[in-house]
């Protein structure tokens, strides 16, 4: 997709975003016409440079203008760049990308001004702020609340009693609110727990394509303030999750979880049910949470790849690796004992 | 979500469940308003405890009633409880949800007492009974079938050919039927191999938001009555899962794998295709089932978890498991000839 | 699903697809009605072996013919069966397979016809092959293109400004397009970065149903002509993917991740982000990629299964193994210090 048909120039975003302009500003350089990766930048383009670790393409590129740090000002001066110099670049970078968009990309982009799709399905017991955006083929249930400002793309599901706060972005194919998994065994079959509690969904949340939230079984299901959720996301009932998480995608939670604020979940990580993650905590992709995490931390049970012929020598010895553990024991008592008598004799 | 607005006396609940009212009835607890977990009941609450290991939570409750097996009558009288004894507490409070339920929720929520949201797209070919409730948005393709009471909750899609039994719940974003991963190779590129077969879906079986079930190939995809399936599970062409199968969310089950009756399936387990597993076999969360299984039992494969730094040393030792194994052997063997040469000597 | 209602003479099949008709036409066998596996074909069931290993098979098989190569033609002939013989009887099953759903499924089940069905949701100024069919509840944003013969089955989301090539399938559920997942922290908050590219999707590529394919943060995300993947699937943003590769069920492949032509990646397979994989690579099932691949092969991370009980042991020793590997060095170091002083004694 082209990046917009947007033209902006570096007076005026340094007059609206903040910053330092530093370097040559040029009839050439002064307007850009794009935001591009430092490598593929080319003159009409924006770039950022966040780390230290990308110096190198700093001194490459053909970017008209560079977004970076104050550390790598003076280097981007001697390269002959031009630069704008903030605090967080990859922040001022993310605001760029807003204001892109904007010009970019309708909010709404079938129905233009209008508030709620006709082809969406809304119960008339639903309670949507003025200014919520419901997209196409949308269902809202009986009980529903919606915030102000927050928009459903299309084919998002709102059960019934479930609220959505203020500023969301729901993607297509999420599911809030069907029912949690829960089954009572009765003469060896299984008997419905009816889900009676809902789900409430906090402020500035934003959730994946195809995720799905179930409700509670006699509470609610709780997402806090600021969380960030991937698609293919599986949270079960009564889960709680604290402000500020980042959850990516593929990874599921199971019930009951209570996982605490400012944690970064990798993608197709696995949560036990009824256990407690410190805030600040940080689970590697694809690990498996067995037990509650008390201290904040990077967690890893990534299995390692190798060739599968490797593989296949490994996962041989690591069936016996317990048996091993004792055969290393008793060798080392054979020997000890062994070296102790002839010492003594 | 508000536990809904009835209020039932604990009389007319064990006219209706069953069960022994005993302990003191007063004005105070007679009548119930809420189903609340022992630890946040109030005087206004019915609790249930269904296993011993919570008995130290029954002391402190403040639940109006407490619905419990006979193995606890006596420590909950002695703690000057109100109970219900029954056999099986825990079917109990699923049957006392479905009460709640009922007076709470909406069968069909957006819809009334129609049968057919009107927003559904529906092939004049399909047989749907007419006490089935076809909810918003779903579509339903020539030559499928649903059986009596069965719910489509929204956005269901089910494929041509398909037939689904009778009290089936099938919640939102649900893809049953559509064509199985079946491709043939031919000078570097994929032909497809056209499904042919489709999908049969037992009675009383419920289906989770986004889960997916594949047609087979030449045969159908077969589910078994009274299967529970979560959320984000995938379900190959061809596999056959047995009765009252479970099995928890984003699940995978490839091509004509077979699962027996009663067996429980953990969260994200993955089995490969092909395989058979004996009924009542159960499989722990994130495990990798990769050969058949033929004798009942729990089975594990989970990769334990570690702090970051603790993972990198271990990681890097299993690659190293099977020179280790080879290292010990020749150990133990030096060791031994050393012992007997010098007991020989 | 009966498999249609098709019924074709051996010459008929002959005819149009190729092969060489070996053994005895009868009157009986002359027709077939239906494609079966060798095991429960019957004698109006064409049937088709594709691999020695199958031999066995073939001369219990009941089949009216049997597809078959060369390889297999004197055993088939000598166990009394008719067959057709062709160099790759996969790829002519997998066309048969497709005459056979000719006659047995429309191309457009709910809508004859008609081009795009009028309960889809498309934005005017998307850009829709004539010949092209959109199902029933699809959403096409505006500037998207959808090419020639491309099927759209129901339900799916094309998002602005992405496109989508010739003879595509994409099954229910298919999210094209959503914002990938990329946030700046700012003061304990996550600001969005706006996803400025769009997804490009080649000729002849399939997608199995819910699964996702995220556009692009600046470039866009890329799958290449002829790719093959299965349902639950997550690509996140930038992801590019080379011709003709198959990715099974339930994978998650992270942001700028680039996969090479004809790899293979197993079902719950994970990719991690900014990794290259060479082109013929192949990934066992649930697998973690945590580095680049540079030279193709078969790779694999799978953790054994166990009984619950001796995976409790495997995984208390794993959590050992580093300390194992040290213990062993010591040993081996006490040994030979003692065999060797031993001798010099």
């Amino acid at each position: 997709m082209e990046n917009g048909g947007l033209q902006l120039s570096l007076a005026e975003i340094v007059a609206t975003l903040g910053g330092v302009l530093d370097g040559v500003v040029t009839p050439e350089n002064k307007l850009v016409q794009r935001i591009a990766p430092l490598e593929t930048a080319d003159q009409h383009s924006i770039s950022f440079c966040s780390d230290t670790r990308y110096q190198a393409q700093l001194a490459k590129t053909k970017a008209a203008c560079v977004v970076l740090a104050p550390s790598l000002q003076a280097a981007a001066l001697e390269a002959g760049l031009t630069c704008i110099v903030t605090d967080n670049p990859y922040a001022y970078f993310a605001r760029l990308t807003q204001w892109w968009q904007q010009s970019q990309r309708d909010k709404n982009p079938l129905w233009g001004a209008k508030h709620i799709h006709p082809s969406a399905v809304v119960d008339e017991r639903a309670d949507i702020h003025p200014s919520a955006h419901i997209g196409p083929l949308c269902v809202i249930e009986r009980g529903a609340s919606i915030g102000a400002d927050t928009v459903l793309t299309a084919r998002v599901h709102i059960g019934q009693g479930c609220s959505i706060g203020q500023r969301c972005i729901l993607h297509p194919g999420v599911v809030i609110g069907a029912d949690g998994f829960g089954f009572a065994p009765e003469n060896g079959r299984w008997l419905k727990i009816a889900q009676l509690g809902a789900v409430r969904i906090g402020d500035d949340v934003e959730i994946g394509a195809n995720t799905c939230i179930d409700r509670g079984a006699l509470d609610d299901t709780v997402i806090g303030e600021g969380v960030k959720i991937d698609n293919l996301v599986q949270i079960a009932h009564n889960v709680q999750i604290g402000a500020h998480t980042v959850i990516a995608g593929n990874t599921g939670i199971a019930g009951s979880a209570k996982i605490g604020e400012h944690c970064a979940i990798g993608g197709a990580a696995n949560i036990l049910g009824h256990l407690s993650i410190a805030s600040g905590t940080q689970i590697s992709p694809t690990s498996m949470v067995t037990r509650s995490i008390h201290r904040p931390g990077l967690y890893t049970g990534i299995y390692p790849i190798q060739t599968n012929a490797e593989w296949e020598r490994t996962a041989a010895s690591i069936k016996q690796v317990d048996k091993m553990r004792q055969r290393m024991k008793k060798l080392e008592q054979t020997i000890s004992a062994f070296i102790e008598s002839q010492q003594q004799a």
